[in-house]
């Protein structure tokens, strides 16, 4: 059953659909082609943010943290130490897409951008939280869509525009155990993510700034073609994946101040994620 | 000269210097131990940051960023390609303290905090930045002193608890050159930075949440004893060392986000530092 006004955006939307499905037979970068980049000129910000508290999205990174190929995400090894030394130093060696990290569109893309070329007025962005918990749970390969995007919108207002768009799955309760990647007996991993539909009607209809899942991608665990990164990093825009907390947040009215690293040529990396709450 | 109001603040300042230097005899370890932590009780926040624009206080760090021993403070190793991958992702092999980046009290204590253990809520903070540009240009040792904060308290007021007081010292214009490390004839480096007894001052006194300078160290470069980082970092706090454009921010009532890495056990690591002004 269709929501209330969900059958005129709907429409509105696949109005569209036909010149994007011709050019998508041209492959995944005709179709990327095709997206709306983020919009040129910054929009207004906000002249006050009200904060009553803090909330942390991040997870600490360890190496037992999980990762997309069951490696260990980061190491860590003392070069220093205060007995010795005078102050304790590591070194770190590090998968750049491990623990709460961003996907910058280069992560997809050779011409996409770098992560230390997105903009501060980027990073600093309204939160809109979109919970799939309940489906997730009898359903892993549940991948969130434009009807759980026009539901939310039904009971919080339309989305702002340039706002970071995160999935609450509930998934993060898992880390820690192996139900986290979720592999079937044939070693696909089972975990919801984002419909690359959705992320199209994100992107062209909404000019959100970000996507942010609390798993381990974008797309959902079982995915062979990763439409959600091609189409939403391939547009120019940012990705947060494995988020932490997300139950410790509003559905709207929170904003989210993305720590994203500033590694010149890197492809994402972690992030701090703070959420203004 | 003393500014009004700076003679009754040292000597309420000096008044209690007696048993601190006694103490202080006993080694930095003794020193360190007299020196209040930050308040456990958070501080009342803001009910509203006012914020006009962002400013991005982080500068890009590649291998030619300049570090303490001149070693490049990250490598990245190219680990999957988009042209034979699908994805564009790297390896980093890291040193701990390079960039801009965050310095936990574990850095210099073994039974200090560790980075993930820094409270989300003392990484949100007012920033008050002390400009000593025109100082430093003239005398390159140059300490912060305590009369240059009370000379910034007479003119924007006193300065709020919990803050994070940052050096401006114009360093961050010498990047890219040998003068940012500014080695003498004998090796030693020249670069202004905090005077212990103005980080003694900071936390007994105003309670403040962290230190920055835009230089390569809380102490000043020629510094033996790292007598700033003892006193500062072991009292419990944190200090943000390569912070850029702090130019580009009030003296005051700017608020700081600490976008911290959140790595267990690190001392310290690479940061995103986003002031809302």
């Amino acid at each position: 059953m269709c929501v209330p006004g969900c059958r005129e955006e709907l429409e509105r939307h696949f109005s569209r659909r036909g010149l994007l499905t011709r050019l998508a037979a041209a492959g995944a970068a005709g179709a990327v082609a095709t997206m709306p980049g983020p919009a040129e000129a910054v929009p207004p910000r906000p002249k006050q943010i009200r904060v009553r508290r803090f909330v942390d999205l991040t997870h600490t990174l360890d190496p037992r943290f999980p990762t997309w190929d069951g490696h260990p995400g980061i190491e860590l090894k003392k070069v220093a130490s205060v007995e010795t030394d005078g102050f304790n130093i590591f070194e770190w060696n590090l998968a750049e897409h491990s623990g709460t990290h961003i996907d910058a569109p280069f992560h997809i893309s050779a011409t996409g951008q770098t992560v230390e070329l997105i903009p501060v007025e980027k990073l600093v962005v309204p939160l809109a939280v979109v919970d799939i918990a309940h489906k997730a749970e009898s359903e892993p390969d549940y991948r969130l869509n434009i009807y759980d995007i026009l539901e939310w919108e039904r009971i919080h207002g339309r989305l702002r525009r340039g706002s970071c768009v995160a999935m609450y799955s509930g998934w993060g309760r898992h880390i820690g155990t192996p139900r986290y990647r979720n592999r079937d007996d044939k070693g696909v991993m089972r975990f919801p993510g984002f419909h690359a539909e959705a992320a199209e009607f994100l992107a062209r209809e909404r000019d959100a700034a970000g996507l942010a899942v609390d798993t381990l991608s974008l797309d959902h665990g079982s995915s062979k073609n990763f439409r959600v990164h091609k189409v939403w990093l391939g547009s120019g825009r940012w990705g947060l994946e494995c988020v932490a907390n997300l139950h410790d947040v509003p559905p709207r009215g929170a904003t989210l101040v993305v720590g994203a690293p500033k590694v010149r040529g890197a492809s994402g990396g972690p992030c701090r994620l703070i959420a203004l709450v």
